[in-house]
């Protein structure tokens, strides 16, 4: 039996664009031969669709491009995922299902047992989780037919009390098929292979994997659709970050492939260009502007950009203050010329006079402080965004994770913009992504921008340490509270010091508020802001 | 038996300020001879909690209040909520349970069964529901003890397949109870009182509801605990919007008591100074700061506010430019005027035209469009949070529904602010709003506020209706597809242009990334844009 893994990357609701391509899809599995051509979870919505679901007029939808998918299958069995409604009287009003057609008839309905409801998804607010299990014929094979989480459990991992892969184990199935939108981190290839392997070596049978690919909005897909055989072995594995509709002979298998490990580093990496270039991608966008400000945040975001949108789509702008160094401003100038993207310098100086002017009445005799501190990267965001709204450009952000965390950011100043690139990357990753980007890149990034000592520049010779403490400790009290949900005494224990412990945590809580207001930020570890992390504004802990 | 309902008001997290007065409920009742005393649902951690709950110590933070509070309990039997490890070795790690105190020691559990997870609720994010039911002996009395959502049907409303009530009321018990944590919309109170109703008459028990009150963030709890008889009919009402420790006889109720309605517009309105008040109070805050325009918007913001704060507290600043209309300086100055707050006026144009002379590089020969517009409401922006940031008072936002809804306001300018106030306030409800309130309060708001058309002002002779359709025209529209979840052509069947319906869903859809870095929203309708609204950036719908 020849299977096409068809790891595609879907629009969520344009069903003018996405049934074009599954059926492109399906042509060219018809012309390599396939028999089964299988779609990731939700192909036809796109994954997550959220509240689009909400809509009898989407879900209606849905079901028709399905019916119109069944009749361009001539010849070719199709495994495909959708959002159904609920006929059984009870329960929520959908199903997270997966189609399954042949003889251009949809001749089976396999819905999702385990709704994740955790984290970033939310799959219990809209679905009704499946109760029986059955095996699916498609061409003389009895297929496991599974969704996304369903498999999601090792030895180790139990997040759940069922099994859904037990229970249709027992039906003796030949293959097993599970389609997902499973969502990249730093650490997913790793617990991903674990899982794969194991439901395959457990329940002793081929596994074929299919997953979505592309980025949406915070989320990154990463593909990585895969083969295991029933030793749980990877014997195929498709690319990552791109599509891919390789169909591989299920009797003719390798006995095994070898799988790439990339660092971490590098996965980031991957990542976060493949995550711009598809936010600009499905949203018609081209060109971005960036702030540059002689620091290793706009440093790494602008190489960023530039490699996800090409070196003529990234507009630098440089806006120095009476508290700029010369360095920063030569080292940004040398940084956008080894990119080789455009660059402008607009100083603020001006502008913040014409503000301290028109404040006087309230800010006379009053000491320089917060406000004025504020006041000049709010300047910067104004300028930013008045480019963006003359120019088309979109204004990628360059907060880093450590920064949100504490609240070390101005609001709708240096925390503006239509996408956070490196707002789930902490400092101490940003210097390990410069690190890497300068060995692959010959040095793009200047050393001196790298080595020197971060500073916002908003007053005289200020340094970030003079309020937060080094970066390598920060990020490992932020780590234990933001990933770990350690507390504060669990984190004094681990050995740091109490009044640090203490203040971090203080400081995380209470700029609960500012990241309310930041843009979606790309999501690449296993616990982002955002969706991923829902806390109180209001709250006192 | 003598009840006392504890209708108590909340910190989310704050255990050190929640156990003490927890213990003053429990002294105050003692001494009006109460029998027991019932808190609302997750009193001990105050709701919604969020991901705090995912902190192991948080729990057992609530786990120990509730031990100090038992210890507190003599003479007293207690009904209070608080999250719970399970410990059953399946399912998620937390229930939300009530717990029973009798003798000083907690001597029952009972968890939650319907766990919604739908608009504002995520519960199955973290709890596991309950599966078997039990009565609770409590000094002689049967009595069914069940958690919000666990009641939350009628003949007409069904969310679940289950009835824990029915489940209950086969155990023949003499009384029921609910503890709830239910929030405030301005169909909230006649949907709880036929649930309500509906409950206490189908199993014929006399049931007592203690709702918890406050406002947290977003989300305004306004009380209105209730006792109602066998009959379905209520025979006890505790006020809105304010703390209540009434005591009732049950052996000693009236047979029905006068139930107010107060008008939408009222109930909105309470809700809102309710809001803003909490807001404040909770997070030590005592000043609020305004941008007036001279427009309806901004005013109702700074009269709610007024009589959130007290007018002392409430600072208004003008920010006219070159647009702004002679009638827009002087309406703004009358309404400070007769609010009796303190105002400043703030020219925009010279920090505008140095903004200019920095941008020319790339504005030079183009023609003055959305970036000039945005510049001013940006500057405006970038003003208060100045005068925010050197005086400590809080920028409250004025943006209203409908601009929200389809995008009709500048990020980082006007969309500012610690608080949306009227975020979930249509332009019609505005309107409304400012008629009810010159009503109450001998026509604060001057007249020529209400009656002229709209404006943003940012450049000559602007009219919201130069690109908007009529508010009562557009907001029949937004209520369909944002309230109703219609699509395009449901909209359309029900009559109106196909044209102004697919460009007002589209600019809803396209203006998700606006609203995603908006500030919280005080929620007043059944559907506010925030966390009860999930929709995707980017996608094609």
């Amino acid at each position: 039996m020849k299977v096409t893994l068809a790891q595609q990357n879907f629009v969520i609701g344009d069903f003018q664009a996405n049934v074009p391509a599954i059926l492109n899809a399906l042509n060219s599995s018809r012309t390599n031969k396939s028999d089964l051509v299988v779609f990731p979870e939700l192909a036809i919505s796109g994954y997550p669709p959220k509240d689009l679901l909400h809509f009898d007029a989407f879900i209606q939808q849905c079901e028709s491009a399905l019916q119109e998918i069944a009749t361009h299958t001539e010849g070719l069995a199709v495994i495909i995922g959708l959002p159904v409604f609920n006929h059984k009287g009870k329960g929520k009003r959908l199903f997270n299902a997966a189609a399954v057609i042949q003889d251009k008839k949809v001749t089976d309905f396999v819905y999702k047992t385990l709704l994740p409801t955790y984290d970033i998804f939310d799959e219990y607010r809209y679905f009704e989780p499946n109760e029986s299990f059955k095996l699916v014929d498609i061409k003389g094979k009895k297929v496991a037919l599974s969704i996304c989480e369903d498999i999601w459990y090792t030895n180790i991992l139990k997040l759940y009390d069922e099994q859904p892969m037990a229970e249709l184990s027992k039906l003796k199935p030949d293959i097993a098929i599970n389609i997902a939108a499973s969502p990249f981190s730093y650490v997913q290839h790793k617990e991903r292979h674990e899982v794969l392997s194991y439901n395959a070596k457990t329940f002793n049978i081929p596994l074929v994997y299919v997953n979505q690919v592309g980025a949406q909005t915070d989320l990154i897909f990463d593909g990585g659709s895969a083969i295991y055989n029933e030793q749980g072995k990877c014997v195929y594995q498709a690319p990552w970050f791109s599509e891919s509709f390789d169909t591989i002979d299920l009797h003719n298998l390798p006995s095994s492939v070898s799988q790439i490990h990339p660092s971490k580093a590098a996965l980031q990496y991957q990542a976060l260009v493949f995550g711009i270039k598809e936010y600009f991608q499905k949203l018609n966008f081209k060109q971005a502007i960036i702030g540059l400000s002689g620091g290793i945040d706009s440093a790494l975001v602008a190489v960023l950009a530039a490699h996800a949108l090409g070196k003529e789509n990234v507009l630098c702008v440089l806006m120095p203050s009476q508290f700029s160094s010369d360095h920063s401003v030569s080292d940004a100038e040398q940084l956008a010329k080894n990119l080789g993207v455009e660059h402008l310098t607009i100083p603020i100086k001006e502008v913040f006079d014409s503000f301290m002017d028109e404040l006087e009445v309230k800010f006379k005799g009053t000491a320089f402080g917060l406000a004025e501190e504020n006041l000049q990267s709010r300047i910067r965001g104004n300028l930013l965004m008045s480019l963006s709204n003359k120019l088309g450009h979109i204004l990628l952000n360059t907060s880093n994770k450590s920064e949100l965390a504490v609240g070390y950011g101005t609001m709708y100043g240096d925390m503006a913009g239509g996408l956070s690139v490196i707002g789930d990357v902490y400092k101490t990753e940003v210097f390990e992504l410069c690190r890497f980007i300068n060995k692959e890149f010959s040095d793009v990034i200047p050393e001196n921008i790298i080595t020197k000592a971060p500073s916002a520049e908003l007053r005289p010779d200020q340094k970030d340490t003079d309020s937060l403490p080094e970066y390598d400790v920060l990020d490992a009290i932020l780590f234990q509270y933001i990933e770990n949900n350690k507390s504060l005494n669990e984190i004094i224990q681990q050995g740091f010091s109490a009044t640090l412990v203490q203040k971090t945590i203080k400081l995380v809580n209470q700029s609960e508020y500012k990241r309310h207001q930041t843009p979606p930020i790309l999501r690449v570890s296993p616990r982002a802001f955002g969706p991923g992390r829902r806390l109180p504004i209001v709250g006192r802990y």
